[in-house]
């Protein structure tokens, strides 16, 4: 397994187990004189953190992240940066009804077969908490790209069938399921609330917005940019797509209506429309890069369920503890995480671009 | 920019433009042993090509692939196998109308900001004839996935607002469209008929189904089976949207109600439904994947459309040319192929996850 | 800065700095089932720490490894293995003679020039405190390759013009120089104690062999072995030269000379001389591997040396503190090191070469 | 095998075999603006080129370099720039007597062995014929290089146990083994004419000076400049030791002599010596880069040689065909290739590094 690793220049490695020592990241190509504190990546992981409201789950982790190496005087250095969040959660609890069952829904299954070994205590390195370790970088990555102007926002665009229908992004992290809809939001918390009575869950739909990101990020032909965050959006565990733009529903327009039209806006070249979301070929335009992830029900949920155990006799299991009944609000720093990181690759990549100084003159 | 190159193991880096001498891969990673002619190649090459029916762009390219290197006697030696497709149909036409103006929703300006310079012959690297060199390294991953019993099969699924509602594999080939209703086909030709009349272009949504893939390919976490698929399909240019399974679908879906029960079925554990589009954690569950992809109406439209010039100048253009009024039915042999690389490599690094003979005692 | 990661399916990503909290590194790609206990890997970091023996300095360092992800129940699973040795001999000495001042030898100017920014505590990251986390690694790397029967072997063959004449493997850990001859290790321990005690330093030349590795590692045309491992080693702060087998004095060779005869050892084709080192091609022969590297005298001594401030103003240097006088001993399990992890990667890759399984008959 | 890519940001993979189609590169990342033709690059293939003097093999090979992508009206573009050499001196010549049998010193057997089968046409992909696609990304990268005003020049530094004395540059390509001693010139040419009447082989040591080489290039720690020169030339099939400044004769001096001191130069800070070899700490320092790297002589020899064919059966073998009696002066340009890829790679990376753009003082 060689999978541990994202990005080109901007990369990193995150390792660590749900109920083992900790969780961590080691961020390699991070440039230096970036003035960078805990404090800095704290805010993001209090975001992602359990514990926060009740319509997730109610386990308590401080997720006090830990500066390791990297960072001197307050700036880094350009040496790898190593961020460590310590488990303080980790109950000897008794795994017996999942330590030769198979969760539906969950990677117990594949990772048993996949390396024939698994650290069943609550999913060992396929649990949702590995993506501390992403918020973690990613919130390193947002200062980067926030040094050039580029600031990413995700929200909770619907909640099962329940859709937000304005936009109002001050409402978003005053609402505990993060959701720029003040009224749907209500909706939503209430839809929740319902299925975690009845020991469900419910999935939803994850909108992100990129501003200020500069014409040409992005590397044809496989790194195109759409591909890259596709990449990365897709490696949380939860989604189960992702669209640009219109996505999906540019299946249904015809090419003169998808077609964004270009205009000169008082000297710079803005399409009138942004059906393309923001990137065209593979390399951003310039225009608000837009996505939509789908997120799935948590997998989690206390109703009794049929499935087989490691001998592959039916058995029946009730996974009980302290889950989330809907991780969409958990989800949005991830994936404004996922995103961070990635922009950050593509802006250093495409430092390398133009370098002959032959002729610089762009489009003029 | 180093983004001409897919794969960890099985890798392939592709080259050249679509007005220039040819297109090219280079196909590192082969396996040795793998009887291969370039018949074995032309077979998807000519499922991929223009011209082969009414409702595709009428130009005429051979599209004859030549195996340049890596092949002995009628087998892969191990070493790296280069394909070349030489370009036959570039006319010495007039670029002037292209040459300094942005096509809507093509790349001509992304790619003039990102590299300051452009060969606006036909779209130059940008174009989609890039993808025959993908659809020539497909058909060698192909032959290695086939020699393992995985096999890929995609079709049509939607053309505009017209959805198959019958799923009949034999008729797949049958129809120019490539959709396995034959029904809607003939509705589906129609709207393409109408649309080309009009000037215009329709999108529409592949779906791509994969048999016999073993369980434990994908590794965890950020080389995800999904997320490495997500990766190579948004590669394609025509390609807004992907999703897996129930993909958003299952946004409204309920955790009971999405999880798919594990059951022993004659001594294999399977599950009885496949909302998760057979991957799990990231992880190939044995089950068949599914995915489906979102592409857009072709950008090259003879409608007249507003654009501005590289001088930022207001203008119109007119797409001339012998385009495809809907792409779809040439982008199945290329999700194909996407897919199939992917596999291919992911099946390689699956060698290297258990060798230490420890105990390879896997779920019994 | 991306250059903290080494290997392509085995993969180790080091991080921490001389005088910061500590040393780790994750590795990616361990295969699951192998035995791990902390005590494995304390093994090579004792024969690495410092204050062993009078000839090297008496700087105290425990170097105590944790893991701190990627096992279960002692045994790894396949996930990222993270290892953490915590720094305990940061005394808050003062800096001030080196912080403004470029040590002749060392990192500081270039790392300034570089990055612009430097953490002066020691060398920080150029610190050859780093390596610490390399041998972490490469114990794990031994194990993976003692178990397919490899064996790594380093030693010390000459200190300044003092040159082992014979060879007897049990007596190299007998004394505190690592050298096979144990009268000339007598000899090089007078020499370097000589050069200490006028504040001066010495250089030296560490061979090692690799038993048991079989034929066929190693990846034409650019990941040959040799290539590999001479990246691996050259990548060690302190050395300025490799070669295999007969190395440079092979350009007084001939052919006929140093070209290896081909024979049949009772059903093993063997080569009656090894002047090529056990390296053909780039793939190993099945010969014991053998190479030897240039290490040069430490930079840090007590003797006064001209050389400039930040400022470029002319100064003098007196490098105090604990250094090595001879830095040979400490690195021979370094290289080991760099050579297991070599190796370990070469082994992984190596498993996805054959698979098509159409005919495995290898030369019979 | 997935090793015939080589570089970060500037990739090149190479292709082809002695005996087939031909030989050719990928070049992935090259910059836009970048004049370039086919003139630019057959200048440095006809310095590698067979046939050009009496003490190489008289073996014709035109190697005619075609530019198939990456290339618009004299520039390139940032897209990948694909290179190919067509064989022309492939004779359907009898390959009865190696096809079944080791040749010493080559590739024969652990190819045979890693892949279970050969191309034995003249060695196939193991030949050094190989190496004409690096030489020809080589002078793509020459030419960005000197672009940055850096300067790569190699030269036969000794043949046998004749070893230059002077240095005049201007003398280098003026005899055919490409030595900067006029008289000692003479004397290599006299000895490897009299190893050629034996039907034997000569080798040698190849020397390299970079000029112009900015402070900062290389990144530790696995990734510094030194080792990524030694892979890359390690990678070259003939040779078996590299070492760099003064190389393996620094293992004999003293901390006080081999560490060079600095000075302010007219407000530049230079060494006074450069036993270093312009490398420090990984990264380059400003100072000229030198290193030297032994050839072995060449392994196809007249002479008969005692081997073993397939079957394991005791055989001689006399390799007959035009061979080169020292291939010194046809490594010259290859080293010189390797390099300039290498740095061309690291002046990529090296502009990502420092971007944030809050502080950019350097040593001032």
């Amino acid at each position: 397994m060689a999978g541990n690793t994202f990005g080109r220049l901007f990369r990193m490695t995150t390792f660590g187990e749900s109920h083992g020592i900790g969780i961590g990241v080691v961020l390699d190509g991070v440039p230096p004189y970036l003035p960078l504190s805990e404090a800095d990546i704290q805010f993001d992981l209090d975001r992602r953190r359990p514990g926060t409201s009740h319509i997730v789950t109610p386990r308590k982790e401080s997720d006090t992240v830990e500066i390791i190496s990297g960072v001197f005087e307050g700036q880094t250095t350009g040496t790898p940066l190593a961020l460590f969040i310590r488990n303080t959660n980790q109950k000897s609890k008794d795994y017996s009804n999942i330590k030769d069952v198979f969760r539906p829904g969950h990677a117990d299954f594949t990772y048993s077969e996949k390396y024939g070994i698994r650290d069943y205590r609550g999913g060992g390195r396929s649990s949702g908490r590995e993506t501390a370790a992403r918020v973690a970088a990613g919130a390193v990555a947002k200062k980067l790209l926030e040094s050039h102007n580029i600031h990413i926002l995700a929200h909770t665009k619907s909640v099962s069938n329940i859709t937000a229908t304005t936009f109002n992004e001050s409402e978003i992290e005053k609402n505990p399921v993060r959701c720029a809809d003040p009224a749907k939001a209500k909706e939503m918390i209430s839809a929740i609330e319902a299925a975690k009575k009845e020991g469900d869950s419910l999935g939803g739909v994850i909108e992100a917005v990129i501003r200020g990101c500069p014409v040409g990020l992005g590397d044809p032909v496989f790194d195109k940019l759409d591909a890259l965050l596709a990449a990365a959006i897709m490696s949380i565990g939860t989604i189960k797509g992702i669209e640009f733009g219109e996505g999906f529903a540019i299946t249904k327009m015809k090419g003169s209506e998808s077609n964004d039209e270009f205009f000169n806006d008082g000297g710079i070249i803005k399409t009138r429309t942004n059906h393309s979301g923001g990137i065209l070929g593979g390399i951003s335009s310039g225009e608000d890069i837009i996505l939509r992830a789908a997120i799935k029900p948590p997998s989690s949920i206390s109703k009794f369920q049929k499935t087989v155990s490691k001998s592959k006799k039916p058995t029946e299991i009730q996974v009980t503890g302290r889950h989330d009944p809907c991780i969409c609000p958990r989800v949005v720093p991830v994936i404004e995480a996922m995103i961070a990181v990635t922009l950050a690759d593509c802006l250093l990549v495409q430092k390398s671009v133009v370098v002959t100084g032959e002729s610089e003159e762009k489009t003029p």
